[in-house]
């Protein structure tokens, strides 16, 4: 089995700890290591680190050799920029293109998700083996929890085999009254980004939903046999439709599969999921071992300094070099309205 | 007119900011300058700098000078170590007695206190002269603005002449209901903690009514007189009771005079009270220029760094070198608090 991590987001929600120089994929957060360290050491055990590919932006590609110094140098794949999923998934795999079977099966990943049950994630894993030998593009579907407004749904249909369903169709975020009834009718999953799939079919699905990429991607192809001669690979990549793989295969695509899972994902999106996921003490505040609290509750509070909390509830308190961010914790999704602020005033060095 | 100020204080109201080694006066929280050099300069003109006097803490000696660099250095009085107000105007008294003749006047002022009309602060003094030339012990009495139950009040009596009172009596911080009928009734000016007397009369005053700290005084006077031969002074001055000069001395006093002022005074008691006072914006937000608030109200931040607010109100947020404080604008008095736990758990680099 293959693995390839996209780490090339550029996200803006975990402003001031995430910079356009330091997205969230690198950032602490959710542990001792990195995001997207814990994703590769989640893969211990069932995939090779020579079989682990990361796809990343070209300004990223220092970041992610400190942060895998292990991986070997040929298994970075450079972006020249951030697109797309499905252009991110389709320059890779044209860059596996040669060097892996095309029976080979490929487990496509975010860097930047949480998923606490890492055994019931590697089960979900093998499970996905026969459904995508058989020419199955895999997805894994979250049980939902409650009723979710921030993802895309996944309807599953009937069996393809035990714990395996066919996809009835993909469903865009929806708003609070059908989050409610799918939720109550059963049957449907949160989209978590994740694909399983075998090399061969998922090429095929290019072929036949995206013929306009896979044409780039095979000028990209040539371009790299001949040693990039006067082809810049950044104008082929640069022509690209801004699509998501969902829409652009995953939607279109005939033979699709669900496993549904429940291990504990999220992919936080925001200081409010990640305080919602981490470690709290016997008030739900998240803050430093160094601190001082009095009458204050369900505080998350990010500096290396000592702390100190009275009489205050529910902020997000995040310090960095540079910055400071107190927010409603409830509100910490509007963290991006500061960010276009700074964008639009140019103050870049805060960015 | 001799100044006398009061620089020994070692206040924790303003944690994290003040420090034992950096105490409130030495801050710069309510201008450009700090609270010690903005009490000097509101002297100016009626003052001349060699007639100024600081009496502070041995510890804090240097800051003194690095505030008050063109200060003569004789000008700084020395406590061994802080005592209270009567055994620090005592000490000063006896380091003044000879230097000055004793029908000079004497103007005792906090080096921590705001005020904000400065002509009317000089009007004052001028308007105590005479009193004090009489003999009087004269107070500033702070015209109430609301029924403040954090201030000691001075009851005024007969008119002594236009605008001066004499001392009906010295009241403790009352309760909410007492304060209020101190508003109601009139009369009753807070105690700031200010005052003009001759040094004569001063002196008298602490021979009369503090015979054990004068007799303290004589011998410090005597060792200073022989060059400290074989006796310390801080010995001496460990023996002085830790009584405040309202009630070692004021109280007691027979020809006390208050002076009703209204020229904007705060003793700035807490990081609500400097709030309170601070400039602040259309959203009544005091912050720093560079920053981004969105749905925010009446919040008071000291930063270097740029500082994002998003639907948080009311917050006091402190940030230094080594530590974060939050805390509800209300509830700024109970920083006290935490730096009660600091000192108990011996975290004195905190302190």
């Amino acid at each position: 089995m293959i693995a390839l991590i996209m780490a090339g987001g550029s996200g803006t929600r975990f402003w001031p700890l995430s910079r356009q120089s330091r997205p969230k994929q690198f950032l602490r957060i959710a542990g001792d290591k990195s995001m997207l360290q814990l994703t590769v050491e989640r893969l211990q055990g069932a995939v090779e680190l020579k079989d682990i590919y990361i796809v990343t932006a070209q300004s990223q590609v220092a970041l992610v050799r400190e942060h895998l110094p292990q991986l070997p140098q040929d298994n970075i794949i450079i972006e020249p920029f951030g697109m797309n999923t499905a252009p991110c998934i389709g320059l890779s795999l044209a860059y596996l293109h040669g060097r892996i079977s095309p029976d080979e099966s490929i487990i496509v990943l975010p860097s930047d998700h949480v998923i606490k049950d890492t055994e019931l994630f590697l089960q979900s894993l093998k499970q996905a083996e026969a459904p995508a030998k058989e020419g199955y593009l895999v997805t894994f579907g979250i049980v939902p929890d409650y009723p979710a407004t921030g993802y895309g749904y996944i309807e599953a249909g009937e069996a393809v085999s035990e714990g395996i369903f066919s996809v009835k169709r993909f469903k865009e975020k929806p708003d609070a009254d059908t989050a409610a009834t799918f939720l109550k009718q059963g049957g449907f999953y949160w989209n978590s980004g994740m694909f399983y799939w075998k090399y061969s079919s998922v090429w095929a699905a290019f072929e036949q939903h995206l013929p306009q990429v896979t044409a780039l991607l095979e000028e990209i192809l040539f371009a790299w046999k001949h040693h990039n001669a006067g082809v810049s690979i950044t104008d082929i990549y640069s022509r690209m439709p801004r699509v998501p793989i969902d829409i652009g295969i995953m939607e279109p695509a005939e033979k699709r599969a669900v496993i549904p899972v429940d291990y504990g994902w999220s992919d936080v999106g925001s200081w409010k999921a990640l305080a919602d996921i981490s470690p709290s003490d016997e008030n739900d505040n998240c803050i430093p071992q160094k601190h001082f609290a009095l009458d204050s509750r369900g505080n998350y509070v990010n500096s290396d300094k000592f702390v100190a909390l009275i009489g205050v509830d529910n902020l997000v308190v995040i310090e960095t070099d540079d910055a400071i961010l107190v927010v409603d914790r409830e509100r910490s999704e509007e963290v991006k309205k500061a960010v276009d602020t700074l964008t639009a005033d140019k103050l870049d060095n805060l960015l």
